[in-house]
């Protein structure tokens, strides 16, 4: 099993956590894609993901996964291990809808927030930008920290008592927060309290 | 167990699609939610749904799940009938991933065309718009559109030989694009076969 990524991104952060979680880190080879040169969007890479984005799953028999939550899902389904997705229906239920949440309304508001309005990955890579729809975007990731705080208050993870992968997309979607300058309000103290606890995951801290 | 939606919305369809399918739709209780009239922005709905959209579940013990990927699944792994998530990892995988680009690259992406660039559901409702980014969105859904028929000439459904939510939720993609004036360019014609064969099931011609 291969994994084609940038070490440090954000949607590979959730896969790399994943792994470690499961303790499967050993069993995949990672392969690093030169985005900042633009490898993605060649047709070579397209041929293996069509969303021309990092990460890429690349399976034994050659079959390729793009979209993030089906490779997280994949590796939690494959490997041994606490299950990061749930194991009844509502518990998937829940780490799904929580999941969701974390990655439009915080993960992925910062990352059209960076691509639109900032100078993101510069001016080679960031060729058609809307600033006034970014900046909206930076709007919705803080009301999602909110939002967030919130559901920390009466649970000690985002989708009840036990870590899954919605933590995972939300831990992921903070840091790509800090490296955008989208600052966690400081009166989110529930938010930032499950931060300090997840990062000193050995997974994470590690 | 209750669902919250307004029938002939898109999401809203794709649960009632997912429903039929199992041969569970009479399991279901409908409550209709006045989206036009801004019932989905009280206080009394965003406490069952904070995301403030339809479709949402509620499950007998009270628990109310939002986002509609979590509904389907839910729905899958609670009824009988045919798998519409899959039943391997790989499969399931390839599943989510055809899923998640049919739902971000087509009916999302015709979602905010349609919610930003057009009058929408109207001035009452359309309070925050961005015309620029949903005119890209537009451009979105017409690549999603070609990416889709390149998929279904060499697969008879999005994600292989049988049907999934894939499909489904490509199919209430399209009937957005129709609603919001998003034509599907007559060269594609695989997607266009794909359709008619889609609208001929049961779930969905009964």
């Amino acid at each position: 099993m291969k994994i084609y990524d940038v070490e440090g991104f954000p949607n590979p952060a959730r896969v790399r956590i994943a792994l470690a979680e499961k303790g499967a880190t050993e069993r995949v080879e990672f392969v690093h894609v030169d985005v900042m040169g633009g490898e993605h969007r060649t047709e070579a890479f397209r041929a293996k993901n069509p969303d021309a984005v990092v990460p890429c799953l690349e399976l034994d028999d050659g079959t390729h996964i793009g979209q993030c939550n089906a490779i997280t899902e994949y590796i939690d389904a494959t490997f041994d291990g606490p299950s990061l997705t749930g194991q009844t229906a509502t518990e998937r239920a829940r780490i799904s809808m929580m999941n969701t949440r974390a990655e439009a309304g915080l993960l992925n508001a910062v990352s059209t927030y960076f691509h639109h309005a900032t100078p993101g990955l510069g001016p080679d890579l960031e060729t058609d930008q809307c600033a006034e729809w970014g900046n909206k975007q930076r709007d919705v990731a803080l009301k999602t920290m909110a939002y967030l705080d919130g559901v920390l208050a009466e649970n000690a993870y985002l989708a009840g008592d036990s870590f899954s992968m919605a933590d995972i997309t939300a831990f992921a979607g903070l840091s790509f927060a800090d490296f955008a300058k989208v600052d966690i309000p400081a009166n989110l103290t529930n938010l930032i309290a499950w931060r300090e606890k997840v990062a000193a995951r050995p997974s994470i801290a590690a």
